[in-house]
């Protein structure tokens, strides 16, 4: 990329987007990452992203990057940051995203992941071009810190879920363990929680399915 | 302002900028504004800001913006959000600062205030243009909503301080009353406050007064 000394700085709109995958042994925090076309860091990862357009405004901007990314519309987008890069004449808004793992299982079942784009375990990511990986890790800390007190974590989860399938998502996000008849007792003080008549059967005993208040905001304070 | 439809969108860079003012009968939180000299919304105010600079950082601008509007350096700067006007093309990248008030006092008794500047209490401000007003708000709640986590209120005090003025300030800043002996309490068992060997003395009982740890962050956990 050139770059003439007296172009004005350009606005680029990026998105850290975030879903849980399960494991073997335990779920994954995961992020798709897109292989660049172009120098710099030709080849390498980066954020998804791209230029902000003629009237385009931000939060659109990083809607349609989403699209194209994931095929998805998000259960939750913020704006994170705006970093410069002032050497590149450059100015980075970048929003996370928050999208249902049951969506994103049947999109890329049906759909597959669009050319040159890939999901990594935010745990085991490659080279990142710029300066992604700070930006990523700045990300995940505000999921964790939003994570601790409100309900945001439940935007990665399907419509129904059982306590177990909650608490994981929150041990995946906090990456911790949490204690089960505590978690329990917090969450049967809340309101955002509607037990449903259905039950989850398996090799264990059969678990109950609840599934969120739709009138409490994922913004809202949550169980921990 | 014409601005021709396939220009690429600007950046600018804006500042919420708060100190404290003595009162008659309470302190209160002030901002400074600019009167706007060019259409569109000519003659009213605004927050101060200008277009970012080929090749200047963002917090660099805001700095940049501070020291014309005030002919001060910050104790406190932090990016709060980035606005879009997408039918103006304007992408507004917006900070927050708190000044010392002595500091301010003492400007403006040495240098008055720059032309077209002017500061308000945050409870009457006048007309604004664009949607600054909304823009203060937002500053406003970020500021209240850190005071209550942190010991960045004291970001507005002098370096030397009874605590009945560091309560005035979180008082201001909360806009709310606090209870004097809880709020001794409560910084009685803190580390970041560290008493002199000076007393204030005047019509009440002499008061210690005190200095902040400068090895305490101003967004590390405070008294609230």
């Amino acid at each position: 990329m050139t770059v003439a000394t007296n172009d004005p700085p350009r606005i680029a709109v990026q998105a850290a987007i975030f879903s849980v995958r399960a494991g073997t042994d335990r779920d994954e925090l995961m992020i798709p990452l897109v292989r660049r076309t172009r120098e710099p860091f030709l080849d390498q990862w980066a954020l998804p992203g791209g230029w902000l357009g003629d009237a385009e405004g931000l939060e659109t901007a990083a809607g349609r990057t989403l699209a194209a990314t994931t095929g998805l519309a998000p259960s939750w987008l913020e704006q994170l940051y705006t970093f410069d890069n002032a050497s590149a004449r450059v100015v980075s808004v970048v929003y996370w995203a928050l999208l249902r793992s049951d969506l994103v299982e049947a999109q890329r079942a049906a759909a597959g992941s669009p050319e040159n784009v890939e999901w990594f375990p935010v745990e085991a990511l490659p080279d990142l071009a710029f300066d992604h990986r700070s930006i990523i890790e700045y990300a995940v800390w505000r999921l964790r810190n939003k994570a601790g007190y409100s309900r945001i974590a439940a935007a990665l989860l399907p419509d129904e879920f059982t306590l177990a399938e909650l608490r994981s998502v929150y041990e995946t996000v906090l990456g911790k363990r949490l204690d089960p008849s505590n978690f329990r007792r917090l969450l049967e003080g809340s309101e955002a929680l509607v037990p449903t008549e259905d039950f989850r059967t398996g090799p264990h005993r059969p678990a109950r399915i609840f599934r969120y208040n739709a009138e409490v905001d994922f913004a809202d304070p949550g169980p921990l």
